[in-house]
């Protein structure tokens, strides 16, 4: 009656499509002033692209990340399914922060938005910390992984988390930079294991600054 | 031609992660005024996110109740198909109940918001106490699943109604505590076997209180 | 490389599970007065709730006849991929004349909106019709499928076209028996083999009225 | 611990479905004025039911072309990740072009509403390229696959990218015209081999223009 994770998987990828894709209902003609001609607005309207593509960009980052997780476990458990579940609630929430974004990164709010933005990847990475330590206190673990690698994984979150906080502090002062970290922890993150392929390192040396 | 349980779970889970994703489409900065900071908009919006995050804890208790639920069945039939269909029809709805809370969470309306809002699940309850029955009469439990099991199944529904009864009927004088007991409930329904690995307890004594 | 039917399954369910979550964006309070009490309003929007759940039963059925038919095919040709895809664009347009019809069920414009309403039917008739008609001419059935099953199959989708057609001129007379007619065909595609659990009767007799 | 490309296909499938779902709630009687009977309303949406139909039929062919090219692929890798999220990046993108296509199709902007929606092609045509690369470069063909054929995949992505340029600039001038281009190069994508079943022509000569 063990399902292993396929279900919490199905579920979980499910939650990430969907909020990626809502993030597109946010990009709209209306948000600027009809004013001007069809060409202008679609100009006008560039904080809409920008937020928009920086929140897939995060979306995609933390799908890879959740799926290179979970492919280290080998049962559901209740806490897992709550511990995973806190991890959705942070990546349904997306939207809002962008939507704030978009409608102030070039106005006088800016630090306000992009510490709001910033801020909401803290409780993601709460919530992510948590998912790993689920993993390790109820011994979720795959028999061929090497337990080193949670430990390393574990390591990379903890982190991550400082740099959100450090991010969001920074938002206040100086907004742009914050959203450039964000981006850079990011491309950290992919760029681990970037040029070996997924075969042939089967077991460890996956995240080193997951999330 | 038997398929078992894996489509009418692919279409579930399809709709229970799109529910708990559109969740976030009812919190905008529209709904408050726009006078004042982004700061204090953000906070005036409080309500918006609380009746989220409750939406989104009752959907993702849902979800892990249906996925235990349906484990414990064989195939598909006509019947589980529209038993079925009526448990997601009240997870469909559960957005609007959503936004009518979130609306009027600290306004003159609160009591009927809240009763409206338990009054969802009273609806919720009668779909999944049919979905029990629908499993019971069809004689669709796996066959190495103890038959007590689903005894005991269909008597937590069964006093889980009778809860969301109870607070709906609270909610008409005491909003707040009735928003709590639906708190309250799903804790429960977590905790009966929280400590205990999936694994551990293959077939019984799942749900004492599911829904 | 043939992959029998399980990508356009997957694809489909997707479409359908998003379609029919849709549905609860178009019940929402602004679009009655907001003179009155809460209560008021909530009973004022009978008709949204009306639309709601007249096409989430539609879809649902649409669902279910949807896996009726294509259990009965054996793989996956372009021409099925297309014909699907008209079969799901239909299913995607339903939101839309569900909100014409929740917006003008009680006011002067009702014969029209429940002609639109039902002329989608029309449209979604004709799609599933091709449907019917690709998987016999490109002789898609499974071995093991009686090829008699698809002959009655396709009578039966005949049958629903004419129905569908005859309800759409019903509506611009008396559009609340059109709507009740609606659900009187779905019902009888449900009830075909309502009793019989799916088991039992593992290749044909299935659809008589599908759709 | 390799899983071949079933979950990058499951997130996939979800999002294309997502998208195409989407693209309805852009069609909405609000669009046109109120004024006149809910009839004329009804046809003066046509824009918008043109639009949908578009993008509805481009991201079909898209789901298509990106399940031929997905079917070849032996493994996932992480930049097999990276150019796949760009290829959905560019897929969840389309409702906003659709939108604004729809506004302006029947007023003076028609010219740079519909470069801006054939420009999201040119896009998208990038990324499928990007995809094609990817999967060339990381020796990611499955070993039954003739390795021509890939070599003519690309080469069919290299002429729609400047087909898609094509109907960039020509929409400047002649709006209809590089809409019906647009139509014409997803038709001959799809009739490549219309007529040949899929199962018979196991290995190549499946794409010639894909995407």
């Amino acid at each position: 009656m063990t399902e292993g994770t396929s279900r919490i998987e199905a579920f979980s990828d499910g939650v990430f499509a969907i909020a990626i894709t809502l993030l597109i209902l946010e990009v709209r003609l209306q948000h600027v002033g009809s004013e001007g001609s069809l060409g202008t607005s679609l100009i006008v309207l560039w904080p809409y692209y920008l937020a928009f593509a920086l929140s897939f960009f995060v979306i995609l980052v933390t799908w890879i990340a959740h799926n290179d997780l979970m492919r280290l476990v080998r049962e559901t458990t209740r806490p897992l399914q709550l511990a995973n579940g806190l991890a959705l609630f942070y990546v349904t929430f997306i939207p809002f922060p962008t939507a704030v974004l978009a409608a102030h990164l070039d106005g006088a709010d800016i630090r306000t938005a992009v510490a709001f933005y910033c801020g909401t990847f803290v409780l993601g990475s709460v919530a992510f910390n948590l998912l790993v330590e689920t993993i390790s206190r109820g011994h979720l673990l795959r028999p061929e992984v090497d337990p080193r690698t949670l430990e390393r994984v574990r390591r990379g979150y903890h982190i991550t988390f400082l740099i959100y906080v450090a991010a969001t502090l920074l938002a206040l002062v100086a907004p742009w930079v914050a959203l450039v970290l964000n981006v850079a922890v990011r491309l950290q993150i992919l760029r681990v294991h970037f040029h070996r392929p997924a075969a042939a390192v089967p077991s460890p040396k996956r995240h080193s600054l997951p999330l």
